[in-house]
């Protein structure tokens, strides 16, 4: 869906976790960037799998409905050594958000951690702090979002938006 | 769904993967077992993930629509430490399947591996060709049934329908 410079681009950053799913949507127009709406989706722990991802699947799914962004972007797929399990049910709720974007067709993209921290503080190795403070920062917020899961969410819908323009693709998310 | 001993079960088990995702539709009944519906889900590898993950969704949300299982049956998650970013697409692949069953109302239920081997051959350590020809010949089937995620799927809804009496619980999809 490429678009011209001057038109609006609206872009929803999501966080993917079974427990606590963050996202924000970000749009950038000719009036600077505009928080749309952040929030988070948390389905019963004590759900069966299938229901909390049901929960996911349908919360996103509204979301997306509702703000209709261009975009869908998550962070790039990594293993956690330390945890396998754990990445691999992270992997079950990427899944059907994936799939929620799809569903609306909008095009899913992915960044890496390093590639989110660098567009929005200049520095790859930055900490977590100064990532939620350049959000709070570039969405001109009073304090920074809470909790991190949404943080973490719309800095992935600004660094997409300050890269998009620059770069000719970011990659999908295979 | 409990149900009596008498009344017949009809059990959709998967082999979940991104490339090809075998299933197949067991029934106990009066007569005993009968194969239903058999087969894979293989999206083009060449699309994005997002539109492959829609593929599967689809594909075994109208085995569930046409088939009506009591029960989604799917091997027990596990990671494979020599390639945890293949386990993680799985779980991509898994995510939407056991969201196609939620939507459907039907409950999903795991067996360890070892679990499906010991109850269709006696052996937690049965070899690959010992389950295929249990389920070929549980099925009266003239050939093991191809590709071997199809035999995998199948060998899962029989492990359940063997296990389901005799059996309290049977652990769900987490």
């Amino acid at each position: 869906m490429p678009r011209t410079a001057s038109a609006s681009v609206r872009v929803l950053g999501i966080d993917p976790a079974l427990r606590v799913t963050g996202y924000g949507v970000v749009e950038r127009g000719r009036d600077g960037l505009t928080l749309i709406e952040a929030g988070v989706v948390a389905p019963n722990p004590r759900s069966s799998l299938e229901v909390r991802l049901r929960v996911l699947h349908e919360g996103i799914a509204e979301v997306i409905a509702q703000t209709q962004p261009h975009w869908v972007v998550l962070e790039e797929v990594y293993a956690n050594p330390r945890n396998p399990l754990t990445s691999i049910m992270m992997g079950h709720a990427r899944g059907v958000l994936c799939l929620a974007g799809a569903q609306a067709g909008v095009s899913v993209r992915t960044l890496a951690h390093a590639h989110v921290k660098r567009a929005l503080t200049g520095s790859g190795a930055a900490r977590k702090e100064q990532v939620a403070a350049m959000v709070t920062h570039l969405l001109n917020l009073r304090a920074a979002p809470s909790p991190h899961d949404v943080s973490d969410a719309l800095a992935l819908a600004l660094a997409f938006l300050n890269l998009w323009t620059g770069r000719a693709s970011i990659p999908d998310a295979g």
